[in-house]
């Protein structure tokens, strides 16, 4: 199968036709059209037809789209089918709730360990998952060949953290801390995770359709 | 300032504009160029420039773009001198992690209250928020005017949640359970927050990399 160069844009709505073929599949769902597809995703049929075109010939004129492998190839390109070691760094309520709420395994990851520097955590277990001391990390991440590290510690700590992490050689950070690791030119791949910029996209299309409705006259009186 | 219609992408960039704008007011840095800020974010000098043109004529050719007025136009565009009276539904590890972690008021959000069944929660605060029962919501909602929910509940409790909120009139929802609202004909705006995305595009980028790497050939013993 071919496999062009695909856009950032593309890689970053492969999540959610993941989400939606997992969807179609648990309803039965065997094949889907680019327009319905589209329709039930608030894209259009060429967007999906194009978006899908980056992977090579998927789908057949007329017939529609596969939805079974449709996934299985989706979830291959995103390196769902890699089971990366994964850990967690920091067990407050943030990562408490990323370790309860994120289905790790059943998404192709193995959620090894957790580590904190609180000792009332330390030996416990979260979402089932072992709490180790930090003063452990660099032993576990060379033992365990850790790829990816998951960060939500605390914002002063988290240069600090990342550091480490990258001494230890962990190749990719998921950064909850809301601030920047300083890890620019270490070759660690940091994906920065914002809750703020949804709030911001909210805010905005809030307050574009607010402004749409004061522009929008109120109904005369002369007409019924 | 002229405004035109400024497309999704751009409207995905304008938190990390406004992070990174915050961040060089902090420095004391009164102007940057194009080609310096794009540096600085990993985009093009002509990306960014772009970018901005769609707000109007901002900056001058030569003299770069005004640190602090770059700022308040961003954040005027993303409605955050607006104060939207803003609850939380869920006080849960994730509804308390976004309490303490996101600053509503430093944002431009009025965090007005915190809703939750637990009896153990209600009428404690979290995050020097009030938490109120589910019971009360209505009642709430209608007295004060509130704009904007944030809903962290368990997927179980997801969609009931939500028809209460479109019910009681909620205009804009910022979803954090990890599924669907099933509010897509209700006129409320929805915003899906997936933590999974960040963990999938990490995963897509170290596959990518591992691949490279894979297909570099290991350095000749012949080589130096």
């Amino acid at each position: 199968m071919k496999k062009g160069r695909i856009s950032n844009n593309v890689i970053r709505r492969l999540p959610k036709y993941l989400r939606k073929l997992d969807e179609l599949a648990e309803k039965g769902v065997d094949r889907i059209s680019s327009g319905e597809l589209g329709m039930q995703m608030g894209l259009t049929a060429s967007q999906i037809r194009q978006d899908f075109s980056c992977f090579g010939e998927f789908g057949q004129q007329g017939y529609g789209y596969p939805v079974k492998s449709l996934r299985q190839e989706v979830a291959s390109i995103l390196g769902m089918n890699r089971g990366y070691a994964t850990i967690l760094v920091g067990v407050g309520n943030l990562g408490r709730a990323l370790a309860e709420n994120f289905d790790f395994r059943s998404n192709g990851f193995t959620l090894l360990a957790a580590f904190d520097i609180n000792p009332s955590l330390i030996g416990k277990r979260v979402a089932g998952i072992p709490v180790y001391s930090m003063s452990d990390l660099k032993d576990f991440i060379k033992l365990c060949k850790v790829d990816i590290a998951v960060i939500a510690v605390s914002k002063d700590a988290a240069r600090h953290v990342a550091a480490q992490l990258s001494d230890c050689g962990i190749r990719a950070i998921c950064n909850f801390t809301n601030t920047d690791l300083g890890l620019r030119d270490s070759g660690v791949l940091v994906e920065d995770v914002h809750f703020s910029d949804s709030f911001y996209a909210l805010s905005y299309y809030l307050t574009e359709r607010l402004k749409r409705e004061e522009l929008e006259p109120a109904p005369s009186s002369l007409e019924k």
